[in-house]
């Protein structure tokens, strides 16, 4: 039971798209990852996401419009709607979301990350 | 489905101890709520707690230790585990916890808040 820097535990990785686990509440994970670059459209039947901008800025594209996060913002896509998150430039991101989520909801491709490793 | 500017929720509220409901994901709540001054010993008998710190400094106490968290830092509770939250100058804080929790744990006395209004 130890409290957790969230710069520091940004500083100890530098893979983008590849969510780390931070801690758990529940059956919840909270999840570290540095993104750049365009993500793809997806989902997640099940699981709402919660996208929290520690760093940067992240775009998240819904079918029906574009969400623009800042530094301090977050937002909680709610489970089956399909979204698309793009950051320009190097973005740092917690992830708040069921234990079962997958980063890439129902799609499995070569993007897939399926055993999350521990920060 | 909005995105959520964390300053901007809290200049909302201006009273402590009274967290207010800012987000689900699925069976979790996000809350704000703004501290100041001692808590009460408390735990949570099924629901582990994440205590993020976006303004301020908060101690926790445990039996064994205590814990000082900074801006840009949480600690999750587990379940089960006394702990007595300090503010001693105003400190806001996002709480992550499943939606069955209740502020007070297992005692109810004048300080549990049963009915959480949305921020």
């Amino acid at each position: 039971m130890e409290k957790v820097n969230i710069s520091e535990k940004f500083s100890l990785f530098s893979d983008y798209w590849s969510p780390k686990i931070a801690g758990e509440i529940n059956d919840m994970h909270v999840k570290f990852a540095k993104l750049k670059g365009e993500f793809i459209w997806h989902k997640h039947e099940h699981e709402d996401e919660m996208f929290l901008v520690i760093k940067g800025k992240l775009l998240i594209k819904f079918r029906d419009k574009d969400v623009h996060l800042e530094e301090g913002e977050f937002m909680i896509v709610p489970k089956g709607v399909e979204h698309l998150p793009i950051a320009k430039e190097e973005a740092h991101v917690i992830f708040f979301e069921p234990k079962s989520t997958v980063n890439t909801g129902e799609e499995v491709n070569e993007r897939t990350v399926s055993k999350l490793p521990s920060l």
